[in-house]
């Protein structure tokens, strides 16, 4: 049944039947009202943060189901208030859909949604439901943190270690698998690759984790590439950075090596994959590391270091050379 | 310069200089991190809501200028935060934009919005940037209500007096103008019509004013048309109601009669107007009005009662018919 043959009450009606499974113990009034409303920590600050997925510009149907969709919208979100070392609390979602679009379609949208939501215990609280020419996501998430805990943009210190929490360019190669670019012999790589790109985690728990840490002064998450984002971690702290190694994902140096890049450039310029960057005080740095292998079962990976100036360069055999912005811009060609 | 030209953080850099001028003083950090960080009251609820407009299915820009787009958007938000009493904090705004577009155009939107926003109060304080087919903005604004002042649609009352805020009608014959569907000979009362589509202001302070009593049982807003949101209030709260009276703006009576229709069908069949529907204990009625004129310098307008049952009627020469949900409608055709 398209959505053109129902009223939007009906569709909202469908909505909430699902939606209502993932709970939210402080969100007081959900779905149905003019407005959801929860009651705020009164130790801690609230955050919010928003990520649309415009269909043809952020994804294909022939690439990613809807479940896809709204698990990685989900992710987006989350993955936001966890570069701000924050716990989910709850989200609304404004859909824009097609005339022609199938309520079951919907429905498999938002199960993609409450699946990953409900994993990090965000409620989906609300939205607004409209037509538009191409299918439109938009969600909003709030969520909270102790002041002393707040990590910014703008905070790195010269000096500083520059790591992340992942590697990196695993998106990327599932991207490329779909797009027919890359082909894999290995089946393992080539599922690593394709659910990095349909099912990314956002590092909830790390987050929150690191930004415990007095010693991790900066912190954003690495959704557009390394390349863009420590940029503008670097533009955001008045500082520059020179990457010594880049931690290159198994199915990315395969992507990279069936394709003849390099596997490093290829990582960089990757997107999509919501690992965390930061800066860490640099004496502290090893002991960081590992209390949080030990509490995470994976290792933090050192990408370079943080100084005075401005700009990201890579060192390579001795020698630095400037790191273009690779990665994903919504509007430069 | 299009905004093809540029980088999402060029464009994101001169939106920024328009919204900085906005201020919220409990805005910690707005736009150009990972999310927004505030400080919620610790003796207030939070709520939550999000409206999309789109272009082509919301406006046309024959119809409006972008800043009446950025302008009607955040009335949006602002009437659904009035809806709940709430008093605005802070919104994100998600931009999706076309690749034709300017930069200047887009500043025009934000414009508008900040207008709309700074009067009051509301803290712009992030957003997303994308591109998109047609353009497309989402809105979701965070407001502050104390716990006893929150108005739900549920919970009305058999026997309440429903009333709204203002005259109805006036956004639609605008609209009717504007589609040349009608014209009008008074000048006045064509310039009521489209200032009221245009630039409609929220109920803000009123909101906050008649949540604030507790004779005042449930409040929505009337964004889609009295028939489709008393319809809504009336299932969401498990009654009927009767209209008794609809309160036409004196630019609709003249358009309905120009196209030779009802005054009350097409008062009833507006939307985009931002009124708020209220209900509220009988007895109590003619004092709330009384103090209200008193404090805005307008009246309230009784509509009808609540009753057992479901279903809207309205009453005419002693006959009781049906109203059909003749406002918008997202989806139905």
């Amino acid at each position: 049944m398209s959505v053109r043959s129902l009223t939007e009450d009906d569709v909202i009606a469908r909505l909430c039947e699902l939606v209502e499974q993932s709970g939210g113990a402080r969100v007081l009034l959900g779905i149905g009202d003019d407005a959801a409303l929860w009651q705020p920590s009164r130790s801690h600050r609230s955050v919010l943060t928003t990520d649309a997925l415009v269909e043809g510009v952020h994804f294909t149907r022939t690439t990613m189901s809807l479940e896809d969709v709204g698990w990685r919208t989900t992710t987006a979100n989350l993955s936001d208030l966890a570069a701000m070392g924050a716990r989910p609390v709850l989200a609304t979602i404004a859909l824009g859909v097609p005339e022609a679009m199938h309520v079951e379609e919907l429905l498999a949208l938002y199960r993609g949604v409450t699946a990953c939501a409900s994993e990090e215990n965000l409620a989906i609280a609300g939205g607004d439901l409209t037509r538009a020419p191409v299918l439109t996501i938009t969600m909003t998430a709030v969520g909270e943190v102790r002041a002393s805990h707040v990590k910014r943009r703008s905070s790195a210190h010269a000096g500083d270690v520059v790591a992340v929490t992942g590697t990196l360019g695993a998106s990327r190669a599932g991207l490329d698998i779909l797009h027919g670019r890359v082909s894999l012999r290995s089946e393992q790589l080539r599922e690593e690759a394709l659910l990095a790109h349909r099912r990314p985690h956002a590092r909830v728990r790390e987050g929150r984790w690191l930004a415990a840490s007095a010693n991790v002064h900066a912190m954003m998450d690495c959704s557009d590439g390394l390349s863009t984002d420590l940029a503008r971690l670097c533009a955001a702290s008045a500082l520059g950075a020179r990457i010594d190694s880049v931690p290159v994902a198994a199915s990315a140096r395969a992507a990279a090596q069936a394709v003849h890049e390099d596997p490093c450039a290829y990582a960089l310029a990757g997107g999509e994959e919501y690992e965390l960057i930061f800066t860490c005080a640099s004496r502290a740095y090893a002991h960081l590391d590992r209390r949080f292998r030990a509490t995470f079962g994976h290792s933090l990976h050192r990408v370079g270091v943080m100084r005075a100036g401005q700009g990201v360069v890579i060192a390579e055999d001795g020698k630095e050379r400037p790191v273009p912005r690779t990665g994903w811009d919504h509007f430069s060609e």
